[in-house]
C-alpha cells in the first residue's frame, strides 16, 4: 500500500462534498467530551450523543467539543447542521490525507493538521488528522482516535493557569496548535537523535543493517516533512489572514509559532541532508573495506605465486637440473624462499597495506 | 521517437492558427454525446453530426457536448463557427501535447488538461488530452478516445445528486477538472505502490531486472509530472482571474481543487526522491557485493596458494632433502597445512567476513 | 576554443557601441532580399545595394528587408543611419553571443535570436544569431548566412495565406519569432530521440561509446539551453511591455509563444534529467559488470585451486606416504576433486553468481 | 542526543510565555555589570542584584546591563517587571535554541543572536546565545556565560572612542551586532583555514582519518549555518522595518552589517561546496587506489601463474616425455620462462601499470 | 590561509568606520595619477602628493585621480576630508575583501569592484578590488596595484574618441565598469578553455594530474564567481536606484552591462556544470579501468588455473596411474590443455573483455 498518499478509490467520481471517510477506523465508538468555560465558570462532561454537547454552548462561555473517532459520518452530519459547516470542511475532516491548511468562512474557521507519533522501537512514524474548528464561541476538535496530547492543555483551564480562561476561543486554537507544534518538535528531536546515533555507527563499524535503518529514517523524515511542512506556510497565512475569527492579541503569539514551526522544517532540512551525509559516508566506507578485502589478497597471492613456481622448478623431471644434486640446494631454496616472501611481506608492509 | 514531445514536422512554419492535428489517430470516427440540462429538464442523446447537438442548446439550459476523437478538422470548424472560437483555441485543442493551461476570451474559456492511464502491467504511463470550452450556457468537452471516465458525473447529472442540476457551466467544468484531479491522485497511488514494491526488493535482494524497473518508473513519473505539475497553477491563476466565467461560489471549490493538485505534486515529488533513494540504495547494495565476493575469493586463495607452496616444496627434487625420509613427515605435513589453514579460516570468520 | 563563450579579445577596451563584428564569417558576400506587401500589395526582389532596398519602404506598406552575412559594417551603418538605430543596437547586432533579448526605443524595437541547427550525424549543434529590427512599417531581419527557414513565411505572405498580410510588422514579428521557436522544438525532438535511442543503449548492452556520446549529447544540449532558456523570459516581458510597437492584437499571440517556449524549456530539462540518470545507470552497470567478472574469477579459483592443492600433495616425495601405494587412490582422487570442485560449482550456481 | 535541537521535553504541553530555561547551565551564580554613559559621564559597576542596576539607569543616560547566566528565571522576572517585557520575550530568552531573531514592541526591542566559539584542536563549535533588550534609554545584554568579546567594545565607550559616546542605545546594540557578525567571520575563517588544510592532504595522501575529520567538519559547518544564515534576513527586516527603536542614522550602518551578513553566509555556502568536493575528491582517490591494488595483484598473478602451469608440466611423470631427456631442457626452460615473464613484465610496464 | 576570505584579526571589535586595511600590501609607494579633461580641455600628470591632485578639480571639468596601492592611509584621510567620504565608505575601500556593491549618498557614489587576472600556467586566478567614487565632477579610482587595464580608456579620453569627453562622470564610471565586466569576460573565456581542454583529455586518457587540475579550476571558479556573481545585482539595482549620480542617459548603458553581467554569470554557471561532469565522467572511467583490470587477471587466471590443477594431477606420485605410461599420453596432455586454455581464450574473447 502505497506509504504518502491514502487509498482513494472510495472516493472518484463522487459530488465534491460527499462524505466518505479516507482511512483506517482507529476505535470503535467515537467518544466525545465537553469542556464549557468562562473566566468564572468552568464544566467537564462527557456525553454519550453529540447533541448533549451544544447544551451548554453559550456566547459568554467558550465550549471545547472533543470528538476521538471520525468514521461516525451522521455525528458528523449533525455537527454540521448546528455549526453549519460548508460541506467541503465535512469532506476535508473525513479525508485524513489533507494537506495542513485552514478555511475560513463567514461562520467558522477550520485547522487541518496532524499529530505525530514517533515509535524509537520500529523507528517509525504514525500521523493522525487533528481538525479544529473554531466558531464565534466554540472549538470542536476531532481526533482519529484517542490520544492524550491536549490533556496538559485541560489542565491549565482547570486550574485557571495561565491566561486561556480570560480569552476567547482564537486563543483556545492557538494553545492547541502550539501543543503539536512542540509535539513536532520533540518528533524531530528523537529522530535526530537516531540519526545521530547511526551515524556514530557508520564512521566507526557500519553494518548492512545500518544502511537499511538510515533508508528507514530517510523515508520516516520524508514522511514527517510531508505532515509537517505546510504547517509554516498556515501559520504565516493565518497572520496575515483578513478574518475575524483571529484576534489581534493572538497575532503576537502566532507570530512566535511561525518561529517555531520555522524551527522545525530547518531541523528537518538539516537531518535530511545529515542522512545523505551518512549514506555517502556508508558508501565511502564500503569501497575503503573492499579496497582493504583486496590488499590481503595482493599480499597473499603476490608472496606465495611467485614461490610457488620456484618450488614448481624443482619438482620438474629434467634430467640434467644441476642444482638438484647440489648438498645445500635445499637450504639455499629455503633461504631464497624466505628472502623474497619477506622482502615482499615488508614492502607491503612499509606501503602501509596493512 | 522522443517520449517527452510530440512530432511537430508537420507543423512548422504553417501560420499561426492553422488546423494541424498533432497526436496519433486513436478512434476511427468522431462520437458525440450530448446532455442539455437544468433544474427540471434533463435530455441525453447521441448524435451523428456536430451541428444537430447545437438544437437544444439554450441559455435556461446547459449543454454538455462531447466528442470523442480530435482528427476530424471539418468537426472542429463546424465547433468553431458555432461557438466563436479563436483561431488559436482551434489550433490548441487539435495539439495533443499542449501544456495545461487555460485560456479565456470574451465569449468562452477553455481548459486544456489531460487524462492519464497507468498501466500496471507493463508500469507505463499513457496520456490522453481533454480540452474542456465552457461559455455561458454550454460545456463542450473533446478528447482523443473513448473513455468512461466522467460516467460517474453523468450519473450525478442524470440523478440530480448533489447541486450540480442547479448550478451553471462553470460548476460543471469545476466537476470535470475533478475527476481528472482524482484520476492523477489514482494514478500516483498506483505508480507509488510500485514504487514502493521495488524500495523492498532492493532492500532485501535487488536483480537486475529491479534496476531497469526503477529506472522505468524513474521515466514514467517524468512523464506523469510534466502532464500534470502545471494544473496546480493553472488552477491558482484560475482562482485570482478576473473572468465572468467563472462565479464566486465556484471559486471555493476551485481552493479545495487547488489543495488537490498541490498534493498531486507534494506526492510526486516524495515519490521521485523515493526513487533517488532506491537506486542509491541499489548502487551501495552492488559494491557490497562486490565485497562479499571479494572476500569469497580472497579466503579461497589465502588459505590454499600458501598450502600449495608448501605442497610444491616437498614435491621437489632435491637429492638432499631430509624431513622426505622422516617417517612422520607426511603426517606433520598435513598436520601443518591444516592447522596454517584452519587457522586462518578461523582468523577470518572472526573478522566477520562469512 | 570555449565553446560556451565566443572570442571577445577584439573588443576589450573599445569604446561601448564601437562596431566589432564578433563571430566567424560564415558568408563571402552579404545578400539583401527585400518583401514590400500591403493587403493588396506585393513585391519582391534581391538588391545588390542596401540603399535599393530603402525604395518602397512606405508607411502604407510592410517592408521587409533581409540580410544574410553580418560582417560587412559599411552595409549596417547604412542601415543604421536610414532607421536611426542606436549605436548599442548595432554593437549587439555584430555581437553574435548576444543572450536573447528585446530592446525597445522612439523608433526600434530589435529583437535578438537564435537559429538552431542539429546535425544529427555529429550529434552537434550548430547556432547562428537573427536579430530583427521592428519599425513603425519595416521589418529587417539580419542573419550570419543563409538559410531557408524563413521562406514558408515567404509563401505564406506571397499566398495571402493566414492574416499575415492585413496584419501589420509588429505580427510578422511575431511570424519570425513562431518559427524560430518551433525550430526549437524540432531540435529538441531530434536530440532527445538521440538522448531516448543511447538510454536503450545503455540498459541493455552499453559501450565506452555510448558514455563519450552521453557526455557529447550532454554538452550539446547545455549549449542549446544558454541559446534558448531566455527566450521564454524575453517573451513574458514582452507581453507586459509598455510599448506602442506591440499591438494588443499581439499579445494573444504572444500568450501562445509564451506556452511553447515554456514547453521548449520544460522539455530541455526533463532531457537534461534523463541524461543524468542514463550516466547513472551507466555507473551502475559498470559496477555491476565488475562483479560479473570478479564472480567469473571466484569460481575458477575457488575451484580449482584446492584441487592444485590437493594434487601437490599427492606429487610430493615423501617416503612414507601410505595412499601412494594404495590402487584405487589415484580413482578416489579423482572422485574426492570431482566432487570437491562439483560442490562448489553447484554452490555458485545455486547462489546466483552465473 | 541531538545536536541540532535542544531537550524540549521540560517544555511540552505548558502554557506559551512558562518561563523554562531551555539548555545547559554554564555559569554557577548569574554576574551583573552595568555602565552608565552619556556624552560627558561614565559609570562602570559590578552588582550582586539585579535591582541595584537600575539606578542610574535615567532617560539621558545610556544604561548598559549586561547578565552572565540565564538559568536564574526570579532574575528575569525582575528585568521584566522593571522594563516591562512581553512573556514571549522573556519564554525566548530562556529559549536558548531560538532562531535568530528580532521583536519589537512600543516599549522595547528585543535582538536574539548567537554567538559562535571555534575549538581548532577539536574541530568542534560551541554556540551561545546573546540577546539584547533595547529600550529607550537602556540596553541589556543576556549570556549563557562569561565571555569576554564585547571588552573592546566597553573599552571604546570608556575611552570615548569613536562615536558610540555621543549616540543613542540603537548604536549601541548596532555595535554589539556588529562584534557578533566579525566574530562570524572569525569563525568561518577558521574553519575555512581547516577545511582547506584537509583538502591538500586528500590530494596529496588521504587517510581514513581525513574522511572522518571531512564529515565532523561539514557538520559543524552545518551546525554553525543554522546559528548564523537568519542573521543576515534579520538585518535587512531591521532596515525596513517601521520601528521608533531604530534610527535613521543607525540604517547606514546596518546597511554595512548586511553586506558583512551576506559575506559570512557565502562563504559559508562556498566552505560547504568545498567540503562536498573534497569527498568527491577522496572517493575518486580510494576508486584510484583500488585499481593501484588490482594491478598489483595482476602483474603478479599474469607473471607467475603461467610459470607454474609451465614447471607443474615438466613436473608430470608422463612415461613418455622427451623434453625431460634433452640435456639443455633446464636451460630452455629458464629462458622461456624468463621471457615469457619478462614480456609480460615489460608489457605491464608500458601500460603504465606500475 | 583560508583562501575565500581574508585575514580579519586585525579588525574584531575596533569601532565601525575605523580604517584598517585589509589585504596584503603589493606596493611599495602609492603612485597617483591624474587626468582632468571637458569637451575642449585635456591635461594628464602625474603627483606625488594627494593633494596636488585636486588642483584642477573644478566643476566645469571631469577630474579622474587614479591612486595604486591602498594601504597608505593618511592619502584615504586626505581624500576623505576633499570629497566628503563617509567613515565606512573609507572602511570599505580598505576592505579589500569587500562585496561588490555600490553606495550612494549625498554628495558621492561609490562602487566596489573586483579586477581579475587569470594565469593560465598556474591555472590560478588573482583578485584586486577596484574602489571607485563618482562626485558631481571627478571619479577616483583606488586599486591595490598598479595594473594597466585602464590605459585603454584614457588612451579614447586623449583622442576624443568615442562621446566620453563629451559626456559626464557617471559615463566614465560606467566605461571603467565596461571594462571590468568585459576583463571578466575574457577570464571566464580562459578558464573556459582550460576546462574543455582537460574534458578532452578526460575523455581520451585521464591521469591522476587530470583529477587534481580538474580540482584546482573547481576551486578558482568558484573563487571567481564569489568576486563577480554580486555585480549583476548591483548593476540591476543602479538601474532603479533613484539617485542624481546615474543620469538617464547611462541608464540604457547599465542595461546593457547587465546583459554582459548576465551573460559572465551564466557561462560561469555552465563552466561550474561542465567541470561536474568532467569529474564524473573520470570517476566513471576509473571504475571502467579497474573492470579492464580485472579482467586481464581473470582471463590469465581462470586459463592457467584449471591447466596447473591439470598438471599438478600428472606430477602425482600414485602407484597406480595408468595414463602415465601411455605413450601419447603427454601429447593428449597438451592438445586437452591447449584445447581448453584456447577454447577459454577465445570464449572471453567473444564475450568482448580483450
Amino acid at each position: 500500500m502505497a506509504k504518502f498518499i491514502k487509498n482513494r478509490s472510495k472516493k472518484t467520481g463522487n459530488a465534491p462534498g460527499s462524505l466518505v471517510f479516507i482511512g483506517n477506523k482507529k476505535i470503535e465508538k467515537p467518544q466525545i467530551s465537553v469542556i464549557n468555560y468562562s473566566k468564572d465558570f468552568f464544566e467537564e462532561k462527557q456525553v454519550e450523543n453529540i447533541n448533549e454537547s451544544f447544551e451548554n454552548a453559550q456566547p459568554d462561555k467558550v465550549s471545547w467539543i472533543n470528538v476521538y473517532g471520525l468514521h461516525d459520518i451522521d455525528l458528523l452530519t449533525d455537527l454540521s447542521k448546528q455549526f453549519n459547516l460548508h460541506p467541503l470542511v465535512q469532506e476535508d475532516i473525513l479525508n485524513t490525507d489533507q494537506r495542513p491548511k485552514f478555511e475560513a468562512d463567514e461562520e467558522n474557521i477550520t485547522y487541518y493538521l496532524k499529530m505525530i507519533f514517533y515509535d524509537v522501537e520500529t523507528k517509525s512514524i504514525g500521523i493522525e488528522q487533528v481538525s479544529i474548528i473554531q466558531g464565534t464561541h466554540y472549538i470542536i476538535t476531532l481526533q482519529e482516535r484517542l490520544a492524550k496530547v491536549f490533556e496538559p492543555l485541560r489542565e491549565r483551564i482547570r486550574n485557571k493557569s495561565g491566561r486561556i480562561r480570560e480569552l476567547g476561543p482564537d486563543y483556545l486554537s492557538y494553545a492547541i496548535i502550539d501543543i503539536l507544534i512542540d509535539n513536532y518538535l520533540e518528533v524531530i528531536e528523537k529522530i535526530g537523535n537516531d540519526i545521530e546515533i547511526i551515524g556514530n555507527k557508520v564512521l566507526t563499524n557500519p553494518t548492512n543493517k545500518d544502511i537499511e535503518d538510515i533508508y528507514k529514517l530517510k523515508i520516516e523524515l520524508n514522511y514527517f516533512r510531508k505532515a509537517v511542512r505546510p504547517v509554516r506556510e498556515m501559520i504565516s497565512q493565518m497572520i496575515i489572514a483578513d478574518t475575524k475569527h483571529i484576534t489581534n492579541k493572538t497575532i503576537k503569539y502566532l507570530k512566535d509559532l511561525n518561529d517555531l514551526a520555522l524551527q522545525v522544517n530547518e531541523t528537518t532540512e538539516l537531518y535530511s541532508n545529515l542522512i545523505t551525509d551518512h549514506l555517502n559516508l556508508y558508501n565511502a566506507n564500503i569501497s575503503n573495506r573492499g579496497n582493504e578485502i583486496m590488499k590481503v589478497l595482493t599480499v597473499f597471492a603476490a608472496i606465495f605465486i611467485p614461490l610457488t613456481f620456484l618450488a614448481g622448478v624443482y619438482g620438474t623431471n629434467f634430467k640434467y637440473l644441476p642444482e638438484l644434486d647440489f648438498k645445500y640446494s635445499y637450504l639455499i631454496f629455503w633461504v631464497i624462499s624466505i628472502s623474497l616472501g619477506g622482502g615482499l611481506f615488508i614492502y607491503f608492509k612499509r606501503k602501509g597495506w596493512f
